[in-house]
């Protein structure tokens, strides 16, 4: 799964029926947006685990769901890496990851 | 999901017939040019939702269309990044996607 | 789908037997060479659309068909993008990309 | 199938129910960091092996379990290879692969 | 399919019981290595052909069999590419590609 984080939702008013009701997130993965289905109810600047390949139909809810890319679950706490190809910022100090509960 | 520009129709004369009569579009993703398979009437220069993977048969269609990437959405409103390898062009307003009639 | 440039026929004699009569065609896919099964008889030079995942079995002629890459057109007329890396050549105007009937 | 590293687990508590029990870790493919389904055990710093695709599914437990990405093999011992981007380190001989009993 | 070299079998004692006695090798895909189930008993060294995808399973035997990437065949006759990153060597001429009869 990838880890990517959440944007803003996405507006398509023309597109195919079979995506019902479900909400569209534009989401972060590296540098690149892309679109995901949201299964869970993520929130803009949320940190979310994302299933791709065929296993992001059923995860959406059915198996002839047509998606490639479904939220299905938020992190409780994550550190992003450094972006690789700008200088290190001497203070990153502001993201405080803390201990969560397993599930 | 991939946000993706459609550019252009393909003529292909020579493919499977399990293509059928449903157009095929070229369309950007990043600086690569890929082909999809048009399930909404896009137009050249509107932004996309396109699905991957094995969802892209069943978008098309049918769970036996040969599709690995279908147009889903045509997208309200998007401002693409500004390229990343370039300058920043100090003005990026020339762009004027216009409407064209797809064959 | 993928636009891809047909090289040239692949020889494997030691090959799993699913693969039956059909030719594979060695592709070039912008700078990385792939192998793919031929579904419409293609020859070197040709630009082609390749249909990749899951849909790339049924392409090749059934679902139990094991390819992950099948030539499933020949593209009319196709006029490459010049290589990224390399400067701009002066003169790429050699190849003349001509209108032809849509199917 | 990928080898990866695995980080450290994943903590997610809004997650689809589809999980059920299993746990999840961050692994670090390349220079990436993903999250895989963990089907054998493994502990932080271990190398394994993932299946990603749709063979994730059933490698997790079932065909309808939602994962693209699950760990299905702990490496005995694996010499990675030094970074590409940095200078060659002149002393990199504290890893010592040693041989094992195949499986 | 990938065109891929085999680097040598892999040894992982803690795996899942899905694979059964199938050998594992470690490719090299480009500059990276991966695992692939090997269907047709290639030998370090080889050249050979790599399905992905779902069709991974069942070139590796069934339908269920958690693969991603298998080795369906073996190159008669493949000069590789020079590395990319690299000055060309000037004499890269011990690689003597010859005709083979096609299957």
């Amino acid at each position: 799964m990838l880890i990517v984080k959440v944007v803003k939702p996405l507006v398509s008013t023309n597109r195919i029926p079979d995506f019902e009701h479900k909400h569209l997130q534009v989401v972060l993965d590296g540098s690149t947006k892309k679109v995901a289905v949201d299964a869970v109810g993520a929130k803009p600047g949320d940190w979310v685990i994302c299933v791709s390949s065929s296993a992001a139909r059923e995860a959406a809810g059915s198996k002839s769901y047509p998606s490639d890319l479904t939220i299905v679950g938020i992190i409780d706490h994550w550190k992003p890496d450094p972006p690789k190809t700008s200088a290190p910022s001497p203070s990153p100090s502001s993201s405080k990851p803390a201990g969560g509960k397993a599930s």
